[in-house]
């Protein structure tokens, strides 16, 4: 569902092309600043705008309709709403026709029967995420001593990111990439046994972003080459600081303290102007056909602040749970 | 919380050496027969007795104390309770004085300020996982054409994995492992975006279970190298099968059709006979230390079929959610 | 919380004079014929007009931003938003001096420590029902062979209602009344046990609506009269069909296929013109006072659409959680 | 659904019949007190034993499953289970072949296809409120400084209670009565708006008891007949102190330090020793028919305790919420 959060609750609407997108913030505290003008920087990362990004030409200037008061918070839901403008009407036949490989046109067109807003990838379009960029910035002020910090770490495998991205730009191609996320001031003891630890509440929310395809915490998939003697860390005083962090700053999915780290696979993009062979509904078979418009060549690039803004919405939450 | 599920709903409860542990399930559809011997096989394989584990010696059976009337579900909440019988009393005041690295002793001690049962991991004890393999066997019987399979697919970084338990059995010390789940027979269609993906749902649901570290589907990490033209699965027709399947049978956070293919990093066990070192709260230094008692060498083992469990949970939720 | 349904999911956001108010509606199903003008017979019933009331001038008419496409649900949450045109700048520093009895002012500042958005009430303002009506109308047309029908019954404590409302006005006063509302068409088995019953439902549906005080389902308060030889309804045939109908339509709480009936207790609008006294916080002491503008006298009169709508929603969300 | 709370969640199970019944209970904060014969005082008010009243001769003693350790709650989840030993087995075809007037047989059995337990009302049993008494237990330890007083003022119309018992006895019949409940020392500001005010929450739950009809908040179905400048409740001092109580304690669904009363109106018991008439669904006609065995001639003396503990449940949720 549309819906996330036991205490600092969002729910979340729009498609790509409708009159608008948006998000409802329930349970954030009275008393903090916000303005419209303040989510600028974190949606100017979303943009991006760096060579192998596309950002749509829109302001992505959001309205806050509600549970702002005089310039502060004032504990009713916080509506935050983003005008759709530049929407161009184009012809979504194709797409009915050739549901696009590695898209949810195929899934979408079936678990809706037909119904599903089909216009710039509707409600799975990756368009959707301004909403949590927006709440997780408010879940960022309601943590003013966490400091929180995601990066493109890898391109293609390999650290020479620029290098990747141009090829693939050469190409017409897409290509994926890893994004780390560091968060340090966590106090000790957030997150919920048995369900709603950390990573549970994490991984829950990374999965919603589109184009996500695996995340690790700590030690990761390096922990199954490991020995116990190795990754258990030593504590090495009362404050529960670590020789080392294999554990990313969680045991028994709560955090203890040390740096919360945590990494996340992101897919090569899956529209791409290279030709490419799928099935075709109306003739019945396979063919080959091309994706037209300006693509993302490396949509890990704008990820990371939504990585961010996720785990400042499931801290957040946490933090309120345990208040 | 200790709860999870909109329509299919758990609450899991217990501690390793209290009176019992167990789990209330609500949701299930009535008319499915359930006898308390049918749990036997998934739990047998959750004990394992296989080199490298240490399954402590109860029988493990449960007693449904309600929502099954002659043997069918009555559509009332079925509620599964395990007694603790071989809960030797022993002396937890080390664990008090220097928690166990790579154990939630120092986060669950912080957090509950010292109220928490500490016997055995109490509520943190893997034993609590008992309850998922008991509704995961439920929600199994609810999607009766679909067939789940988790197996270990490497330990220690190797595909050869009794070599590497025996190896950490001799050292006195623990290895990690893989885990690969593979669903088939799913209809189109499971999933809700925009928070309840089919990722989100699994990867909550895991991160639940001690010791996992990563979740990554289909081709996971190896995405992030990938370029477009090659991850995009393509269509063949239109029952959606796909020619790859990098996708991992889900499109937009919804089942496609094809095979559902997840893998879990599991670390490597934190209890181990090796000498340690770590800080003890008491003498607020640190210092050398064991833990007596036998331990499993590779946890990954017994973790299988609760993988399949909270696949078929997550699974069954969104079936009913679906409908 | 501002949340409320199990799959049909709502959150209400706005404040009476912020820049707008509304309702997220998520978990209607696809194919639902939808335009901005279908709201408008049952806005108009809210808006009343009757002597009586005063509406608010403003025309009500809300924007569908997401969630239909082509005049038809798509299956994504649906945000209905209102602007609000017609809030006059005023001083609302004499409502921070003096808390209106009967109203919320004093409640939300303590609980917002004077956060929260005093002009017009606010959160608290009766204007937020619109967004019941809306997910209300919504609710309906996914029951189609239900027909739902709520009327003021009693205003004053008299059927003659209009005689009461002409009194109250001359005196510069305000009245309360009785609003009955009747279900015909439901299907036998809508209702959850043990918490989600029918009544449970309607009921936390109806305490949102602000100026209600009591609730009562088929012979409500009168059952505690009667002996049970006379209250329990003979069943008549396969169908369920009763002779009498005490139980109105549930048993157990769920439907038993006859009328469901149920009656709210409104208390009289708040806001009067007569003069008050009560407690003037900057002064510390008790004191005589006005509150200037047009009210309504009966606002019961403008609540049986709301109550229609919230009953919708309620028996949408058990009937989405019964199939 | 069988769970209710948002931070002090519950989770009933069981029937009348099986081999348990119970509830676990989340979120119940650290380092209260409790033991098993804590409970005894509010389960013997339930049980009752006045003349109009039929115990059943169980000890009502529950076992606590998890959560308490050395006599405190933990944090973790705290299982209560209470065995059926006193369930003679009897011959049940008769409910199948005529459903009891006033019960919830039809219903049930259209609703669960005939799955449902139905010995002793199977999960629709009185019984299953035991646990909402053991949770109502829980949450008043939780709220320390409150007083929670329920009684019932009205039999049959007349305060008169036991003239109108002995008749109902005489008759072989039932009657109906009217609960109060005055909730004392509560903080000002419990109570979330929208959807979770003050009223909601504790009718949502008053109408899972079985046998209640309706409910009123202060003055109630009276307001209906009131004027505004008599209803309004005069506010006196800084500390919301007024004159009267109309509103019940609460304001905008928020608690406002007054007294919290409400009252609840309880139909007479279904099940009488005198004969009936109803619908046979064997023999496709209406018949007469007697029910077999001792039934209580006024259940709503056994009532105030568990209205008591919904009250405590839904205040200890709301004031977790608060903090």
């Amino acid at each position: 569902m549309n819906t996330f959060g036991r205490k600092f609750k969002l729910s979340i609407f729009g498609e790509s092309h409708g009159e608008g997108i948006g998000i409802v913030i329930d349970g954030t505290p009275v008393g903090i600043s916000l303005k419209e003008e303040d989510f600028k920087a974190d949606f100017d990362r979303r943009r991006s705008g760096a060579r192998g990004t596309t950002p749509r030409k829109e302001p992505d200037l959001p309205k806050i309709l509600s549970g702002v008061y005089q310039g502060k918070t004032t504990g009713a839901p916080i509506a935050v709403v983003f005008q759709n403008t530049n929407t161009q009407s184009r012809d979504y036949d194709e797409i009915k026709e050739i549901p696009r490989p590695g898209h949810a046109d195929f899934t979408a067109n079936q678990k809706y029967q037909g119904f599903n807003d089909p216009r710039g990838g509707g409600h799975f379009s990756g368009r959707i995420t301004l909403g949590l960029v927006a709440a997780g910035f408010i879940a960022k002020q309601m943590l003013k001593d966490v400091k929180f910090d995601a990066q493109v770490i890898e391109v293609g495998g390999s650290k020479n990111i620029q290098e990747k991205i141009d090829e693939a730009l050469k190409q017409g191609d897409s290509v994926g990439g890893i994004i780390e996320c560091r968060v340090s001031g966590l106090p000790i003891g957030l997150g919920e046994p048995f369900f709603d630890s950390v990573e549970s509440m994490i991984s829950h929310l990374v999965f919603a972003i589109p184009a996500t395809k695996g995340i690790e915490f700590g030690s990761g998939f390096e922990a199954a080459k490991m020995c116990g003697s190795q990754h258990n860390d030593i504590i090495l005083n009362a404050n529960g600081e670590t020789l080392t962090n294999y554990a990313g700053g969680i045991n028994g999915g709560i955090t203890n303290g040390n740096e919360l780290v945590f990494r996340v696979a992101v897919k090569p993009t899956s529209s791409i102007s290279k030709t490419q062979h799928s099935y075709n509904q109306t003739k019945n078979k396979t063919e080959d056909f091309q994706i037209v418009g300006r693509h993302d060549a490396c949509i890990a690039l704008r990820i990371p602040v939504i990585i961010e803004g996720v785990a400042a919405i499931a801290l957040a939450d946490l933090f309120l749970m345990k208040e």
